[in-house]
């Protein structure tokens, strides 16, 4: 195992991407370090009110404490209460033209430490990304699914849809029986394959985001948009809020291991809605999202 | 105990609610009935887009279970797993103009009941009424602090300085290190008194609703204000999001006894902002909010 390695990994995939979208978007990211005193800490790097993404960030933490709270690691009780360490990259953009996805992406790497001489360290990868349209383009979802599928076959043909499937089962929300868009790959627990191999398919999945995403980008950035879309798109952020404040792990954890409660809530879309009981008119535009996309679907048959 | 006179209570509470927003508003609710497949229903009634509230939800529910999850108790644990049987009403206001603040209260009635014949129907109130300013007023914070006290002296002298305390450690973001607004009152498990007399209080705090609130309407709605105080406002609202989705035990019970998600939400905000690490200048009417309102104080000394 070599944290050494999956860190230099890290910080390198945080400043790739963000130069990526520096590009796209003409605007600079802010850089902001800083540093947790339960020990570790991190860089967040942050677009707000740019030419094509509304609220965009990039995080990468390095983290350790005393003892790992529970919902850290599902598969791993044994290394609740232990000593930690985690270190990942996540992101999420908040484009602002209602026909560019939501996209979100995360890599990450834990330890829980040995407590003695009897035990030794248990470690996993995890990581995963996922595309929440507004205005729903089948090319656009399989597109993103086939960048997944072509990173992760070179390790084994059954990962993508076993990481597809855990990603349709992650995103979801269940007090409005909805997923949350059109999945992508999701894996957590991830160290069957030992380190090395291990850590090259997380940097076969980091790799491939830019690849997964901007070629959406590009084609929706000019598409015409009006008030109508703009309105809807701050509705279904409201989905977005609902998912990251009440299950998604990543945010829960954060907060509870007393994180830096402004680089977890990056997430947070720039500007919301919500309204009572809303639907949209049946074979409207909206209503597309609703059947054609927000549904349980193979995207490579 | 008489369940059937809290019901009737707790109907006629929310027609009493909606009647007199209605006369301040000037739209009318819509009133919006529901029923639950696994038992019971209720009357959600809601406004948006009216003259005086942006959005204003007050529900009426009475929900039957076969089993209470263990959020809905902190303290009767023994009643966790047992039919279960709750009622209330539960409002919260978003007013258009940020110079008023938003108002949350909810009085509830909860019965565990006997599963067999050597055991006795577990019951308990409980209930509160807090209040969120975004620009604060020290007359505002009196004045509904000391109604809260009129409500609940009658009862015992005691009782608002613990309610109100507990209001100041229940709506507390915790990753933010920040009081929700300038608390209230909030009472949870109550059976003290035995069922008439705790009924009595329940019924006092319910009754004392407007009597609090109102006069704070009638004095701030015609204050002029901007796009920045709007800004600010919604700005702010990100927090009650946040509070509501993370901490609010209503909520989560809600959404774990698979409740109606649309009359659960009824207390998000009508438009959220979230921005990075913003503050406020030092010095200005919004920084006044922190240093003045958001704090450990007591309103009535």
């Amino acid at each position: 195992m070599n944290t050494q390695a999956v860190l230099s990994y890290l910080q390198n995939l945080q400043a790739k991407i963000v130069e990526a979208i520096e590009l796209v978007d003409g605007k600079n990211f802010l850089q902001d370090s800083w540093q947790r005193p339960e020990g570790g800490g991190g860089t967040s790097c942050l677009l707000e009110e740019g030419n094509v993404f509304e609220r965009a960030g990039v995080g990468f933490s390095h983290v350790l404490g005393n003892r790992l709270p529970p919902s850290a690691s599902a598969a791993h009780p044994e290394a609740a209460g232990r000593p930690w360490e985690a270190m990942g990259v996540s992101l999420v953009f908040h484009p602002r033209n209602p026909y560019i996805p939501t996209v979100h992406m995360n890599v990450r790497f834990f330890v829980a430490k040995a407590q003695n001489s009897t035990d030794s360290d248990i470690w996993w990868f995890g990581g995963g990304m996922d595309l929440t349209p507004y205005y729903g383009f089948e090319d656009d979802a399989v597109h993103f699914h086939r960048t997944n599928k072509t990173a992760l076959d070179a390790f084994d043909a059954a990962y993508y849809p076993k990481f597809k499937k855990e990603c349709d089962e992650y995103f979801y929300l269940k007090h409005r029986k909805e997923p949350r868009g059109i999945g992508g790959i999701f894996f957590d627990d991830f160290n069957e394959l030992g380190f090395e191999r291990s850590f090259e398919l997380q940097r076969a999945v980091g790799d491939s985001f830019l690849q997964a995403y901007l070629p959406i980008v590009q084609r929706r950035k000019d598409m015409a948009y009006g008030e109508r879309e703009r309105d809807f798109q701050a509705y279904r952020r409201g989905r977005y809020v609902e998912f990251n404040l009440i299950y998604d792990r990543g945010t829960i954890f954060g907060l509870q291991s007393n994180g830096r409660t402004e680089s977890i809530l990056l997430s947070m879309p720039p500007i919301v809605k919500w309204r009572y009981d809303w639907k949209p008119e049946s074979g409207s535009p909206e209503s597309k999202l609703y059947t054609d996309f927000l549904i349980e679907k193979d995207w490579l048959s």
